[in-house]
């Protein structure tokens, strides 16, 4: 298991090599949910997103041995660029297994952070057999997204810092996909203030979690099919089993709801959020009444959406035209 | 003129009001210019600009008599929204004119402050007609956008928090259109720093305050075709005599040039920002070699973009199909 000793022991690691990202507020977001929401910033974060904390806290700790092996993590998203940058910072060479129709952007940033970069076919047998295949050659070391302890520790540290700026909330919610960033929050929030209730928040058309945690039995996600993408992913008995423990419901969300929060995080709180960063909001919004008159935290998971579309529309919609 | 203590002056009386916004940086943008950049974030300010700091501190100056007038403003912008929300907290009534094709966003906006909008033919006789006439029958207080010197104050109250939190600065950049904002920021840091040297950056396609910088008169702005929609008004004596006095140089950037650095500040940096905010990051990117290995302070003036459509397009092509 994780302790609270763990994700304060990881913040002592890695406090140097993370940025210590902002709590914001918004007057309006209280206004229309009648709480006091603290925001944590983590679209602010080292390659855009919480998922640094938990590569860097795991791959900092690695032996000399195992440093001179490299090494590997398969991730089409954040935690890619989050892998190749710790490993980067730490010295030691990284391989990313991406799926071959990985989008050009993150493929780009991945490699810009020093990464090799291996192509594998876009299902989760043709991954395996390219990570095992790799391990075998290289011995390199596998970085989990979310199932590993150094990486819950390290996801942790973001609620420990939200804490240690704010201090007591009545409640803190944060997105739940594979429960890496969610069950992190959980062992700070308890840690630090027993009495905090966590609420962890999942896109209806992904509620692995939602029915594990309902049914008491592990139920995986099946070709889930939302756009908040870092949550397509499904609990491990690692993270469900913190989950089950620490987490006081499990709020499931629309899609529609996703985008009506994340719009209101792009226009009234002027912050770049991806779908699945807007998750937590969408489900204070649509759960009101369990927060009233609340100090609510939330983790604002990530920024990272590709805008090559937009500003390609809105270059061409305003260069040579009239205003 | 305009004295720093003015400035000074009216940072004590709005400093409760006003939202201490933060100063952010980037590893990957001081990497690009070979400097270190201190980003001050109006974007986060009250009605998302530093246009607030301007009307609250003019309006807050206001006599008895006049406030029972109440205050009359034209804009189609951050203007109209900045009058409307200080005159709402100063507890004042407040007119606004705006052009009869404005934004529906921004109609809104502004009615949601509580302001009594007004709408008038969308040309600068119909506006002028407009307010002439309303202010014979209500005796309202008009608030220039930038021609008055309780708002140019105001405006410099951004720069003098940054010099306040970051220190000596090398040089300090901001976007020119009727010269609020560079007129205050010139006065603060000649005031905090009298070696702190001061660029304005102005669009290409709106560069009457270049031309007037250059030839040493006054020339307006016509018909500016400029994306940066804050700029395109002209400068008036007042301000061009602070400019002429103050600035080092005005830097042009092109259309392309301000939707190049307003990505790298949605994509990189996660900051929504407007085009005329984004306008003195792109003067940076187009000037490196004025800013080598300096300290330096960019003011990012607001950041109200109308991203309806962009909603509307990113909810379509999410909802209902496959990921």
């Amino acid at each position: 298991m994780v302790s609270f000793e763990d994700v304060t022991t990881a913040y002592e690691r890695i406090r140097e090599a993370v940025i210590q990202t902002p709590v914001m507020t918004s007057l309006t977001a209280n206004r229309l949910t009648n709480c006091s929401i603290f925001f944590k910033c983590e679209n602010f974060q080292r390659i855009g997103a919480f998922k640094f904390r938990g590569a860097y806290n795991a791959i900092s700790q690695l032996s000399s041995k195992e440093r001179k092996r490299g090494v590997i993590a398969h991730s089409s998203g954040n935690h890619a660029q989050a892998v190749a940058l710790a490993a980067k910072m730490i010295g030691i060479p990284s391989t990313i297994v991406m799926p071959k129709n990985s989008s050009p952007v993150k493929i780009v940033a991945t490699k810009g952070y020093g990464a090799n970069v291996v192509f594998c076919e876009p299902t989760v047998d043709g991954r395996e057999k390219m990570v095992t295949a790799l391990m075998e050659k290289h011995q390199s070391v596998l970085i989990h997204p979310y199932d590993d302890p150094r990486v819950i520790a390290g996801a942790g540290t973001a609620a420990l810092e939200l804490f240690n700026e704010v201090g007591a909330l009545d409640s803190i919610l944060a997105p739940v996909g594979g429960g890496g960033l969610i069950s992190g929050t959980t062992i700070a929030s308890k840690g630090f203030m027993p009495t905090t209730r966590v609420f962890a928040v999942e896109p209806e058309q992904a509620n692995d979690a939602y029915k594990s945690f309902t049914t008491g039995k592990l139920v995986p996600s099946i070709n889930p099919n939302t756009i908040a993408d870092g949550l397509r992913t499904s609990l491990s008995e690692r993270t469900f089993s913190i989950i089950r423990k620490g987490v006081e419901e499990i709020i499931t969300v629309s899609e529609e709801e996703i985008i009506e929060a994340m719009q209101f995080l792009w226009e009234r709180m002027k912050l770049v959020v991806e779908p699945s960063g807007a998750v937590p909001l969408a489900g204070l919004f649509n759960s009101k009444d369990t927060f009233t008159n609340q100090h609510v935290g939330l983790i604002l998971s990530g920024g990272n959406v590709d805008l090559t579309q937009f500003f390609v529309h809105f270059q061409k919609q305003s260069l040579g035209t009239e205003f």
